[in-house]
């Protein structure tokens, strides 16, 4: 009977150490969310197979984890994306929400895929969207949101970068650099692709797009551009090749992140295209600085995704940032505690009986009456009634304060020991309730 | 190109309000859970198929959205319970696990069966565990858990029943009404069963299992049986035709819940059993008190199961409490809000521009440095600068402070208007930020 099982290839189980890191990033990204003004959706696991291929072609089916119910005849597959799942909900109640309609969502997502290092095939991943609003403040408000969870992890812009491209500017580049409009799909693709390719390869692509030998050369200078949003058009205009209505949008969203005070966090690295076809405008990836782990976030402009899904012509812009990577920067950069369970709330009382008659009949009641009034208290499960021992286990559990029923329920009273400061006083048993959630906290719990 | 998508059958689409409705019982489940010091654990959200018969059998496969990725070779399956996760993370990890193990988890579960009322095919369900402990304490600590959680949402004991039954006392009921030690499973079923049986079904089936008429009578009388927690072993005994002995657990269990205190929400249901065939002690269930609804929770003790999926012999007790069947409870006392926006959090600030230079280049530093400084603050996106206009969509945002960046910033000030009170003072905007942080917080936000 007795098999030993193993959970699936590529999925986690979260002990409370590890759930510990996992609630303080989502507490982290929930917390930056609605400080931003953003609310809270949440959509089905699994969705109909069909809304993924009507976004993403059936291509995509291989990376999908899709199943049929068995006696059923609807294919569904688990997702691996909050998009279709955000355009659909917004498509079904398009003429009712209240406009711009900002939400994140904090879902978990799958892919098909290889398990390596930054990915999983299940995972976490925050999803902030703002749709009916065009323009650069929309474009900065996700970013700043973005930015605002990071801060509260404790990364500072020496850790990561959000590299910043804009399509409009960078397609106006393309255009330049003799790209026709009608290959303008495929020099994106071919941009996107560049560091994956061969060089023989990249050159018989770039051939076949058109581009002379000037032009690929161009095209490269392109993809290695980056400058500080501190850049000017002029400045822009010169490294792209392009003239300032190109650059309009670009030049927009850099006057934003600075009047944010977001520009320390932010790039231009007009290399990053963001594969996705149905971006529009702004594109921004978030990545460790030096460059060594997949990117931390991703996301950009999507103005016609909502129509395609059935809903109006809306205006949108969001961006996804997984748990994977972000908790390996994290930890890299030393933003978690070696015990992560340091991460979690701490027991304000832990209650100890010396194994009278008197402290056994009243603990329960003790112990009940201290969580009523919304108190984290503990007691012992162990079998030994040494004072001492279970002081010791006190204060392995964090707990603030030690609440000893021992000899002085004689005189219907308990001792109060300070774990942090190791003072201790007796308090008559009808007020330690009160007592302790009137202590003041120390700034470190 | 452009059709409209739905979700699938039995599963929701969590707009703001119905999540804010999640949350906010997310978020009691989640509190009580800590108060009473169980940690936070997560798993896959699908295991191996294997997992799921191991415990239930092959019959269970129907329930189950099971699955095969396409290419691969391995049966998944959602999973429809989180126990079997559970004792396959504390059998991996047995010898170093600190004890008892005392956990809780708020996954999502998929069953594959058709919707009714109170009942989906994914929902939310509140998991609490106590493993390593024999005995009343353990079961009454996980009972207090869950009633806890259910005063923090507002119900009272009048809104719902824990009826608790035990399986040691039933037992003996049994045998003494004169079922065999080798029928007392099947008695368990039919008990379990009773109120879906024809009368004659189950005349047929008691029959088959050796009861004399005269003991059949004392089944059906077992059954009926509810008696307050306050009943002595005396009346306990009297009910259900057998001797203190067999009673020991139940009473050991009724003392520990009235020192607690919880003796008001709980009461004594001699029918109720649990199907699952794993449970080994003390079972309960919480009920709406008129019986209207599904059950609210569902537990107990289950000693030889962590065994059963290959780690040590492990007593343990625990429930589950959906999110379906409690949400139309708390609907249906008035426990919810008429406008479930009205759980979310308050912004701390609206900032309103004028439109003029100075206001439109400093709204969004002032914007994004409240937040920095832990606020929650929103600004307006519509292209209107009516300032009476603006300050309607900032009371409509049930924002505590309007800040308004108007012909003061000439003098480098901004007018900041309490939206509960009416008062508006100039402030320098310099220190518009700690003004609002500084701001006592009315009891109602």
């Amino acid at each position: 009977m007795a098999v030993t099982h193993q959970g699936p290839k590529g999925t986690r189980d979260f002990y409370p150490d590890t759930m510990a890191v996992r609630r303080h990033i989502e507490g982290a990204w929930r917390q930056a969310s609605v400080d931003c003004g953003f609310d809270e959706v949440e959509g089905p696991t699994y969705e109909h197979l069909s809304l993924y291929t009507a976004k993403s072609g059936p291509g995509i089916v291989n990376e999908l984890f899709s199943f049929r119910r068995a006696g059923g005849d609807d294919d569904y597959a688990l997702r691996p994306e909050f998009t279709p799942t955000l355009a659909r909900m917004v498509a079904a109640k398009a003429g009712s929400l209240p406009m711009p309609v900002k939400w994140f969502a904090i879902p978990v997502h799958f892919r098909a895929e290889r398990q390596q290092r930054g990915r999983l095939r299940e995972f976490v991943q925050w999803n902030v969207d703002l749709m009916g609003v065009e323009g650069a403040a929309a474009d900065a408000e996700v970013i700043g949101c973005a930015v605002l969870a990071m801060e509260r992890l404790g990364l500072k812009p020496t850790d990561v970068r959000v590299r910043l491209s804009h399509r409009g500017a960078v397609g106006a580049a393309l255009a330049a650099a003799g790209v026709s409009t009608e290959k303008a799909g495929e020099a994106f693709e071919l941009l996107d692709r560049r560091d994956k390719l061969e060089a023989a390869e990249f050159e018989k692509r770039a051939a076949a797009l058109g581009l002379t030998a000037d032009a690929r050369k161009r095209f490269e200078t392109i993809a290695a551009s980056k400058l500080p949003v501190s850049a000017d058009a002029a400045a822009l205009g010169a490294c792209l090749g392009v003239g300032e209505t190109a650059l309009a949008g670009a030049v927009e969203l850099a006057d934003r992140l600075r009047a944010m005070d977001l520009a320390p966090w932010c790039e231009w690295d007009f290399g990053i295209v963001r594969g996705l076809a149905y971006y529009t405008g702004t594109v921004f990836e978030v990545h460790e600085s030096s460059g060594g782990e997949r990117a931390v976030a991703g996301g950009g402009r999507y103005d016609g995704l909502v129509e395609l899904f059935g809903g109006p012509k809306m205006p949108a812009i969001g961006f996804g940032m997984g748990d994977v990577v972000l908790g390996l920067v994290l930890g890299d950069r030393g933003l978690l505690p070696k015990d992560a369970l340091a991460l979690l709330p701490r027991p304000d009382a832990y209650l100890l009986s010396d194994g009278s008659e008197a402290a056994e009949r009243e603990l329960p009641r003790v112990l009940m009456a201290m969580r009523r009034a919304g108190l984290h208290a503990r007691s012992n499960w162990k079998a030994t009634r040494n004072i001492g021992k279970l002081l010791g286990d006190a204060g392995k559990a964090r707990a603030r304060f030690a609440v000893i029923l021992g000899a002085e329920m004689a005189e219907g009273a308990v001792t109060v020991k300070d774990l942090d400061g190791g003072s201790q006083v007796k308090v008559p048993l009808a007020d330690v309730v009160r007592h302790i959630a009137e202590a003041p906290r120390n700034a470190g719990t």
